[in-house]
């Protein structure tokens, strides 16, 4: 398949040179591509500290880095899909249940659009509105990669919606089909040891970092891909999944996570399966120093822009 | 005038040492000062950057390094009133409105144990609260030191409530006359040239650098005395009215401000007026990877605290 | 006058939103607008630190925070002139001598579109370039603000390309009037007693750092402005003319410098003055931990813009 | 058992705000708490790089990111003993055998309470005074993790107290016993070949990394476990310990350390042995620009503080 | 074997102390001694981020920490062969064609003088130079550790001699023997799925990480070891084939790398090999805010110190 | 005079090239020059923040970008004087009292050698000794650009000798003679109201920022050295006399500080003075995450180092 979506060429114009776009690709609207990437420039879902709102713009500027050709597969993604840089989505920095409302109308017609999306938040809270878009219809799959498990219920007295909460509201709301929902990473203490009742009555199968550094990639993924299936299954990944040695610009560290080779090993066992989106989520660049967050960030993106180019090109793209 | 609210003595105890509050004071409740130093770990009022929900801890901790007595009057702010760290006020992260609230309620309650609050923001959204806490019972003089306005009407089409705004609602709700309000320091594009209208229809004074720099302190603070008189009035110094290069850390810096020897020069020129309070907003540390705006927001701090110290002092005390 | 070429309401859009252009400015090519804004990401010219080939891309991140009104002169240049961001100038890493060539086809091209240039660079052997596409049918004078006078000879026993040397090279290259040539902020040691002498027998007239203190902003610009009279002439602005204070991120920075308050006055001065066009340079983010010198570069940048769009104005746009 | 010294709620306070003491405990006096929190800002025993004085309060202020309850055991620490900041051990930076003998004066006190101290340094000799105070009545065992030894003989020609001999000073005074002493994690090059003939004389257990790489975390510390068997054993982490990337701020880093995986199932595994205190030591915040060394200490001292409420609760509290 | 090439002892002068040469040694001739420690402080070769002509300086300054014995083998590189820093190779900074000559004909003259050189540089390509220095008379071997292959043709239309070329030209020129070139911890991304046809075709052997990760250290060093053999053969260390986290300052980094401690292990399997000298290029001191890079850095050109002196010894010295 | 103590040409051998001396000087013995330049690296006299010790490395590094001729005397101290690198000074970094005798002993030695001496601190204690070596044989006059008197008596109940109390010790010591001696810049609270008695009470003439501010350097610099007069004076730069957005990098820094154009401008006004020596101290990298402080400090160095050339040049040379 050849397209006109293709990142600049290194070769001929260096890769610090140009306005920054994801993966140096051409701007575009959802419905002219296969796969669009977005951004999602909002952090208002933080109960700690702040700083994911300029993720977006950051995850772009060091997608510069990134190339075409994926050396283990010897694929390009740009060779098997239409994809570029559709933009941030619209939000409202100070109201966040307007912000909820923009995202998922922007995702809806993400979808309307026949477009797989693939965004950079945002804190993790911007995957509710998302599985709102996407999910419309009936619950998906989730493959979360995460510390947390953010499952609670509520902070701070009232607020039920953030980024301590989404996979809560989105069972609740009938978005995810909680015996198809696996989490792998989960570490760290707890508030209270009641965090994780509601997580285990639905069912969701929770992978301890423990349990992963015990069984390994390639076990931990046999099952997780047996749990989700053939039927739609959304990816959402949380950079603070990955140790604060290879992430530390996030709101949330843990110490103790996956190493990025691990990351990158679990990312690319997701091929094969029916995803209709994926997201990479907490990059914090003002709590970034060395822009190291942000480049682990971008190329978890390339990783899954990888896994959603081979879902289009079994489909025969758009 | 004796008192037990003594910071702990760097002879004895080095400055790195122990458990950072405040000018290294105790803690204690409003009642029991004359005035009560304040934190407002609060930032959801920012329309862009965030980061100053840190500044308390941070000022806290960089105030430690200062000391007792004022090098100029010969002076020490702990001789002549009781005053000691009070804490934070509680805030709620995920809710504007009900922090509002909250921020007021606390002022309230300043007020009623008869303690002048001196404050560390937290985006300058929170000097709204504070007014409403401080002035229920008519309209108070503001000075305020700034690089902007922040008399914006609304932002986002229906945010009336964020750190550009704060002062348009106060006169607007009585708790600030605007003949009696002066501007210092302000500078910077704005986005539209009708930004200025409200201020200037209200009779707000506004001084912008460029009429600092050719009248100098001495002139301007003559003027500001006069225009807020005996009657009572709050300070507010927003850090970015200090020049970025002593300031960095802030989310909206805008080149060519004050000096911080005119900043010291400005605000010891406020001696001797009816002040009920006085805050420093603004101050971002995720921005600021030397520590020097914290230092410089503790300092102007320690400056207000002793202006604040001798209207105790002319008052008597408790 | 209306124009298309706005920038991002912040009053819809926050400032940290969206992929970074210039002034968030939309892109457009040089034949669409009456003011061309430029990035040329070489630092091929450096003899020392490098960096600035990441320059244009940080000062658009900054810029970001550019707002649309001049508080003084209450004009928006977006009002006056049609003003978008152009891209970056081809430019070739590996290749001085071609890069040279490419720089100065693409200003010919500019100049041949009737847009003036505002560009930021790069380090400081880039304005040789862009007055060789400028300036091919006659010298023109020159407004140089600046610690150095880059008028070296050669370094390194035969590079006469560099950082160092471009305005000697413009003059014997007849790009330059040297009579019309002068140079503000000069400062810092020398190599050799003999640095200046081609200067100094030229005519350039170099105003060092100490007689600016003495005379200050209004009486030197007024000389200034005088020297290069009504004929057409450039505007060079290097970062490191501004002291490192306000601008660390500079490859050979100088203690001493202008304030930006003092570099503000400066370029205000140029109001009225025949500009064919103007850059900033030598802004080198690796060097700036905190993004002030990429802000500082983008305020000037913006008052730079200001002024342009008086130029075109006075001619009645295109 | 239920008791006063609980954390504050984060749900309720959120994790930035407040005065930070560690784990955003109450403050109290070691006598009324099983397991007394303490800050040793001492330095003065560094041989090379300093910075270790403002560990104390960087890793109170990072500290705010521990929860309750530990996500393998589900048990909370706070609910098994009383917990408390005791703050910082008084220390003289300028006369470092008066700062001997105050600290071990302290933690002498801190035994006669009858609290397990847990300690945050500070560099490594202040375990020579802490053993001091704890071990008058006869030699303890003592597991150590270190990039380290620590038992040279003497510096510069006369120190025989710093950093380099804190455990030969220990074995010398018959605070510790030799066979019941095992290192972990050593690595790097050493001074002399005959640096360790002190250690192997003594019969110290030295563990290299090389080792510990090739016998894994489970046989590694059931040989320790071994050999301290039931008698009072301290345990002192040098962050030192850890590699390099996930603990940067420190005074002599070793590539080529534990991973905080690693590190974390280490503290794990002395849960149910006899120790009668522990220490996290040589955090040294000036040389940590992302603070990840100080939240990889609180988690550390948070691991430790698992396991002493374990021995706290099989005594049956205080 | 007795030497005055040592460093200075670290128990009589600090390790902060003193003018930073290489490992603390003298400095000295080539012809003096048998080990040569270089720098190359050129970047000419980057295409992409630039920074590491300060990598000669950044790593000195580093390797004040490094000690004198190594931990494992017992031995000193000092007490085998003389050993000292010979200072930086003359560069051109503005004339790549004639670096390559100032470094080929450097090198030429350290072998003649018959000292085995150890590089700390510069960009990769300054390893195209040394080879031409020291293999003039025929191919040798290559072991090289790195991320990316290196093995292009050419960039921006014409540069045949960059970063990304150095290995094809020095098999063109014959420098290199394909069949005896080993890369080890290849991964990211590659711009066309052509990139690695020439070194396929050549024969070079090509060791991904992944391959790595699944064999371990002694089954891929003991290949290596066997396909390089007995001659001649060059180490060339690439500070991006380690983790970013353990080593982010570099031009272009690559997630997923070496860890430290492997990286360690594999250069001690180099131990016996027929080497004729060694580089540790690619660190870049702008981009690494905590100087971790340059410690690791410093220390693999310790290990290769001691593997270096090994070969010194097995030829009974100079 | 010709000489062979040059600076490296930074026309043949880039700035960030070789071995990083002061002013990039050979290095040679104080009886072989007319002005030794001498590290210090020792900051056990530090109450408060250390780093110091690193300062001599440091403003080595950044001195690289000192060039040969001062551009408004058009002299070139190395034209004028024979000067040198003496590398740094014995320091125990483990014992004050013999680190003193170590530096008075080593000056002693300077001094007898016929050289003046120039030194990069370490912390200002560190002008005590120098002064015992200089001063030996009758009291010198003293001037000191400075925000802290340092007249302290003493600190943590004993220590009389620290970065608080040189200049009380020197004017007991008979060293300094308290009428001819003048502190400049001095600003910032007291501990305690009597601080300052001790230096009132013999007369030294101390000039704090309000005084400078309003009288400014000419007139300023006029009283100074009518004051000092013609008899044997040294002079001690403490860099936080200098504002902290310009030297961020100190342990106690002030805000409201000289900037560095006016501390350029005062120590030119000690052209023609009897200066015996000179130091700037206090600088400290690890609180210095630009460099800049380094840089101001290399370059108030190399002013200095104009001046002291001055008076080598007024006595004929050794």
């Amino acid at each position: 398949m050849t397209t006109q979506f293709e990142p600049l060429d290194s070769g001929a114009v260096p890769r610090y040179a140009g306005i920054p776009t994801f993966m140096r690709l051409p701007q575009a609207e959802p419905a002219e591509v296969d796969i669009a990437l977005l951004g999602i420039p909002y952090d208002g879902g933080a109960t700690n500290r702040v700083g994911t709102r300029h993720g977006p713009r950051e995850i772009r500027n060091q997608s510069s880095l990134m190339r075409r050709v994926h050396h283990v597969s010897g694929l390009s993604p740009y060779d098997r899909a239409r994809i570029a840089d559709c933009g941030d989505v619209p939000v409202d920095p100070m109201d966040l249940m307007r912000t909820l409302d923009l995202i998922s109308a922007h995702y809806a017609g993400v979808k309307a659009a026949g477009a797989l999306p693939l965004t950079a938040g945002g804190d993790h809270l911007v995957t509710l509105p998302i599985l709102r878009g996407l999910a419309a219809d009936g619950p998906v799959g989730l493959i979360q990669f995460d510390a947390h498990s953010d499952t609670y219920d509520s902070f701070f007295g009232g607020s039920r919606y953030n980024h301590g909460t989404p996979f809560r509201r989105a069972i609740e709301e009938g978005l995810i089909d909680p015996k198809r929902f696996v989490q792998i990473g989960l570490r760290g203490a707890i508030s209270d040891a009641s965090n994780y009742d509601f997580a285990k009555a639905c069912g969701i199968r929770m992978i301890f970092i423990e349990e992963f550094t015990e069984r390994g990639v390639a076990e931990i993924m046999a099952e997780a891909r047996a749990l989700v299936g053939d039927l739609p299954t959304y990816v959402t990944f949380d950079i603070d999944g990955i140790d604060p040695s290879q992430a530390p610009g996030t709101g949330t560290p843990e110490i103790g996570g996956f190493s990025t080779r691990e990351a990158q090993l679990l990312v690319r066992k997701l091929e094969g399966l029916n995803l209709i989106g994926a997201d990479v989520v907490e990059v914090a660049p003002p709590l970034d120093p060395s822009g190291l967050t942000a480049l682990t960030g971008a190329t978890i993106m390339f990783e899954l822009l990888c896994v959603l180019a081979g879902v289009v090109a079994s489909k025969g793209g758009k």
